[in-house]
């Protein structure tokens, strides 16, 4: 990377992120052509990125809003200007809900929940500020996280939603998009049709399938995150090629003990110790001058390189690129990402919501 | 938690990380006793921390000075008025060393580190701004990451360092103390000693090991970091009781999909991914309310939680208090912790040298 443009102090100084936006503006318009193409919402999850400007690329391409996944997302999108925003996780709490209404006030927002208690809470928070804010009954199709168990469930607490005062039924969430999405989905939206209520939006997501999210009849809105920037995990799942893998960290060889090890200032406090579990791959992030290069493991500050044989040693001072396990986890490390073109440094944004921020 | 003093906006909304003061201040006296009783010098590594008040206050317990791990916990500790700092991590690159040499002009400064070149731009930046550090020659006794390989190794760079201008030789230094660590450092301490020089100081580290350092006859001084909070890995290990556990993640129950199965609004986000590897605890967390549960996946802003039938059941909004894995991964992730004693919030201080921060 080359300095050409503003960069924070010591800004090229390593261990640094940087995001090339040429490869984020291709990935943006594919997958904006992909959803449209299929008659596809396309709602970007911007925990990946926490960048104002890259959501509003996103939006300018023609997203339908932006998926967030705390109020503290929620709160830098509305600064940001975008007017459409999924919170997919159940906003509970008086200082919570407070904050919600407040940006209701604002924008169109939606909340995706699982429970009566949720969703109670929410309608009594924004009938007493006065605001209107939407639902998704989040579905669990698979993943064995948040989500009602049965399209019967499914149901039952779309009616409950329906009439509850403030409260707008939007649909259904599900996350991620799985074998057994079709059905669950299917099953619950006839359910709540047959109650006599509407499901504006079926809503899937993830960057792993969202290229097949067309073969399922019953989703319309697509939400993904990663394929922004790319990363291990989904060049190993297929969903993004190396070469569109945008968020790079830039470590230097700080030691070199023996001639089949090197030590980079890059650890866990810079990459995250998220692995690409289940996915093949081994260790914390390929280093793309390496390839045949295993980060076996990281410390706080260090990662510990193994070269096989084969591969050509690194020497004290080398600048290697990584292309990191997780983007979502790396950037929630950063205070700021290095934005360049092709290698040119055009500046520096912050992350915003990071640091235990709710 | 009680809000009794000054705390952040939404302070005690969850997730977020407290630490209870009065549990910090008996492990810090607890470990200087241990040192003193032992004829050890303490240099707790702040890395833990991050936290100005808390050096200060194992500095005035009669801790020699800290160790941290990279610039921007130097910074923090001179700005706090500490006075003698090991930086534990090869300095390299003229953007560092102009930083650190600014640094070693306003305290005492030494740097360990493997290699010839790191030495070698030491003493040259030292030299160019007329200033003095300290080189520890950092040896591998088992880690496998940082640190020459053999004793005659250490010696051949321990004399280089004496003759380079500006630095000084201060000794040996090695993390953490294992099985192989007496055996190393004193063949290393007798080959440098054999060379006409003298090896001031023995520094060994690790909160595991710390209360058998006094075995060693060869170390003379002791960094530890994890001592002060404790977590489940240090429980697991035994280093730390699960009383003397000092910094907790408060999080809520945001969704019961399944009688077995909660989900709580703290992930990766907020505890870290670190595991508790090789200590034979599972997941990523002890919730001290129901310790027969397992946090058995974290998603970035989810905890899933496992509840065995013979726990009671968790309900929505019940708020729970969390041991994290690693103490350290976990500090990184918050931007403030709020501190209390005995449940009484008396305030929140802001998290230095976090965020990609060099």
């Amino acid at each position: 990377l080359e300095e050409t443009g503003p960069v924070p102090p010591g800004g090229l100084d390593t261990p640094y992120a940087s995001v090339d936006l040429d490869v984020v503006q291709a990935n943006i318009a594919d997958m904006q052509s992909y959803s449209d193409d299929r008659g596809l919402s396309l709602r970007p999850h911007i925990k990946t990125h926490k960048l104002a400007a890259l959501a509003r690329m996103q939006v300018d391409a023609g997203a339908v809003g932006v998926a967030c996944q705390k109020l503290a997302e929620v709160e830098a999108m509305v600064a940001a200007g975008i007017e459409d925003i999924l919170v997919c996780y159940p906003v509970w709490g008086p200082e919570k809900l407070i904050r919600l209404c407040g940006l209701a006030r604002q924008v169109r927002i939606a909340v995706a929940a699982d429970s009566l208690a949720v969703a109670e809470g929410l309608a009594a928070a924004a009938n007493r500020h006065g605001v209107m804010v939407g639902f998704l009954v989040e579905c669990d199709t698979g993943l064995q996280r948040t989500g009602v168990q049965t399209a019967e469930e499914a149901a039952a607490l779309a009616r409950r939603v329906h009439e509850l005062p403030s409260l707008r039924f939007d649909g259904l969430m599900t996350y991620p998009t799985g074998p057994n999405t079709q059905a669950m989905l299917t099953a619950a939206k006839a359910a709540i049709e047959q109650a006599g209520l509407e499901v504006p939006s079926v809503s899937a997501g993830g960057t792993e399938s969202a290229r097949t999210t067309h073969e399922s009849s019953v989703v319309t809105e697509l939400r993904a995150g990663t394929y922004i920037y790319g990363d291990r995990a989904c060049v190993a799942n297929g969903s993004v090629p190396l070469e569109r893998c945008a968020l790079r960290v830039h470590a230097t060889v700080v030691s070199c003990p023996t001639a089949g090890r090197a030590i980079l200032d890059a650890g866990s406090k810079t990459l995250s110790s998220d692995h690409a579990e289940g996915r093949g791959v081994p260790g914390y992030g390929l280093i793309l001058e390496r390839p045949g290069a295993v980060i076996d493991e990281l410390f706080e500050e260090h990662a510990r390189v193994i070269l096989p044989p084969e591969e050509s040693p690194l020497t004290l001072g080398d600048v290697v690129t990584i292309v990191p396990n997780h983007a979502c986890g790396t950037t929630n490390m950063q205070n700021h990402v290095i934005v360049h073109r092709s290698g040119n440094a055009i500046g520096w944004w912050p992350i915003a919501a990071r640091g235990g921020v709710r």
